[in-house]
């Protein structure tokens, strides 16, 4: 009846190895039992699943633990040269390439900023393309390239491989799996950076273990990635989290999608601008037409204790703290992941303000059941939930090959 | 690892017993293979629970069907005599209890309005006493109570049975287990109209066979029941839904939470009340201190043509479908249902202006993915919801009585 009901074996038997695979990635070396506990499945299943992984070398044996009483326990850990996963962070003013060993462990970096004027797509696949090949020769030793992940912003099909919709490169029905398949030396995998984010802060980052999070991504461009139940919510037509443009302020700033008083054109980079210069008009801490350079500029100065800087990551944060009040409101997650460059910018005098604002607009029982916290990954966030993308695409031609 | 990953194979199985019964509920009589199609599970799985049922005799073998070229199929039905389900709306300005057969067909109702001096927890024990003890009596002769469903407004603990928060009565942590469970007919289940009136769109109503859904509760309070993978979203502390005190205006209207510019300041009955005194001063249509009688008029008259009227539901429509953009735009569900009794009051006048609205402000993927549908459960919804509620917690206790 429901789309989770209606899941097919298949289907289930790719979640399944996903989730094994997940948990051998994060706690090697791992005993089947101990895989067995961590993943809700049965040590039968979990014992046939890494059976499958190790046939395919994705997984290795690699000694054994005493048990209580027992006999010893095989333990297994994922195969540092058992193929490399690509994963690709395609910002709105920079692109972000990292190669992975199946430990997800980083084995090559690669990318840069790029204009405005760089923005058409046969550019941004001659720059992903350039990116991909640079980190996938530094890592062949590695094994072969098992898929590639990438992040490009708004809203993207991902079965048909096509960037539907970004508004700030004016880009509508691109089709970039055209484009960049015959190039790369992997599958190509394609999502944004919403759920990019997700899927490393679920599986990697503040919001493991977590049965429901939200990750929201703090850059140019606003947005959040949900997870719900353990797993990511994409909604009917992939385009859930567009929580950068729900309304802040009925009537309020115009915002790049067209609307009014988006929460994105407050808390985005060029609405973080905007309130500077709103607030401190002349201050030299407003870099005209350089995002990145004023954004720092106000985190380390905020860092500092410059009254300016504080002024306006405060009203930053008043207007964030709204927005994300209405998530916690909405949704009562276990955890709010602040993520991407803006929310590394500012750092913990954001996120501490944040709470603050948080705390006084946020009803109190789903409150009480939150923390907000700052991403740990980084910069790499959105590049590693690309390549997890990858490789959770690449469990599934396994049913191809081995007993189903 | 996750919450869906944890969940143990008995609470697999009552849920897979409930889906099997709603199926048969909602296509009697049926064959165990469409049953399977329509569950996705196996034959076998169904098999077996429908035979637990039948033992229960909440199920009843009908007589059989053809089928192509094979043995005849043996049909189900839900038995009409295999208990009763009662369900209770709870809510700011009335009561209103249903009294169902397992074919969640009404045998009974009851209940009426009440008031602001009425609502002191014991009195209003004393009235869901009174209306679930009247629909009771009216309905015996289908079986004994299976369970008693309630739903009450605000935050409710569904383990412990506390109303943990309802704002426009002021209670705080009212235990209506404990001033309830001893003078019902069956055991109690508690939750909120969010919750109730999702299930009653998801399981009966707009929203079956729908994956990701929104129920939009719109009454005195307003809030949110949302629906994802098919199942009720309930957060981490029974809490999601709590749209209406999402942010519509930053610094707008104060609302009964303590905060301003929320949605249910400009929605909820009060609101539209004072949506009508500011648009329209003097006009007759308010009817200061009755909701019901406000509304209900306005609907009437928009409904006729008449410009003051049109004015309050254009504008009312203008911020509600502001929000409603911004639920599709978080969570791109495949429909939004709008239910409780100030849509129905205000009717399909209501929904046509929210389409537009909302048509104005969504993106367009995620809009396009998307329809708004006015409830066809009517005053109903929340309290079939709430059977529902105790019709799931009535299947549960079988597995200590049946080999699970
Ligand atoms: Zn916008
Ligand atoms: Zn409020």
């Amino acid at each position: 009846m429901t789309a989770v009901q209606r899941r097919t074996s298949r289907d289930i038997r790719t979640a399944n190895r996903y989730a094994v695979l997940r948990q051998v990635i994060a706690g090697s070396p791992a005993s089947r039992q101990k895989l067995a506990a961590a993943t809700g499945l049965s040590l039968a299943t979990v014992a046939n699943l890494v059976g499958e992984l190790i046939e395919r070398r994705m997984v290795l044996e690699v000694g054994f633990e005493e048990s209580d009483g027992g006999r010893p326990r095989g333990l297994v850990a994922a195969n540092p040269r058992g193929g490399v996963l690509i994963g690709v962070d395609l910002g709105e003013t920079f692109i972000h390439a990292e190669a992975y060993d199946l430990r997800l462990e980083v084995l090559a970096t690669a990318g840069g900023e790029f204009g405005a004027d760089e923005s058409r797509p046969d550019a941004v696949a001659d720059r992903i393309t350039a990116a991909v090949t640079e980190v996938a020769a530094k890592a062949a030793v590695h094994g072969e390239v098992l898929g590639v992940g990438v992040s490009v912003p708004g809203q993207v099909d991902r079965e048909r491989g096509i960037a539907v919709f970004a508004p700030n490169w004016d880009w509508r029905d691109v089709p970039l799996h055209d484009l960049l398949a015959a190039r790369l030396p992997g599958p190509l995998h394609l999502d944004n950076p919403m759920r990019a984010a997700m899927a490393a802060e679920l599986w990697f980052g503040a919001a493991r273990d977590c049965a429901d999070a939200v990750a929201v991504i703090l850059g140019t461009g606003v947005g959040a990635g949900l997870a719900v139940g353990g797993a990511l919510h994409r909604g009917r037509s992939n385009s859930a989290g567009e929580w950068g443009h729900t309304t802040l302020v009925l009537d309020g700033r115009p915002c790049r999608c067209g609307n009014r008083g988006c929460v994105e054109a407050y808390t985005g980079a060029p609405g973080i601008m905007r309130t500077l210069a709103e607030l401190r008009p002349g201050s030299p801490l407003l870099r005209e037409g350089d995002q990145q350079a004023t954004v720092r500029g106000l985190g380390r100065a905020a860092a500092g204790g410059d009254s300016d800087a504080l002024a306006v990551v405060e009203e930053t944060a008043r207007c964030l703290g709204a927005g994300v009040a209405d998530l916690v409101n909405l949704l009562n997650p276990e955890v709010v992941v602040l993520s991407s460059w803006v929310a590394e910018a500012l750092g913990e005098t954001l996120v501490r303000a944040v709470r603050g604002a948080v705390a006084a607009r946020a009803l109190a029982r789903p409150w009480g059941a939150t923390r907000i916290a700052l991403s740990r990954l980084g910069s790499s966030a959105v590049s590693l939930g690309a390549a997890s993308f990858a490789l959770e695409g690449a469990l599934a031609p396994l049913r191809g090959r081995l007993a189903g």
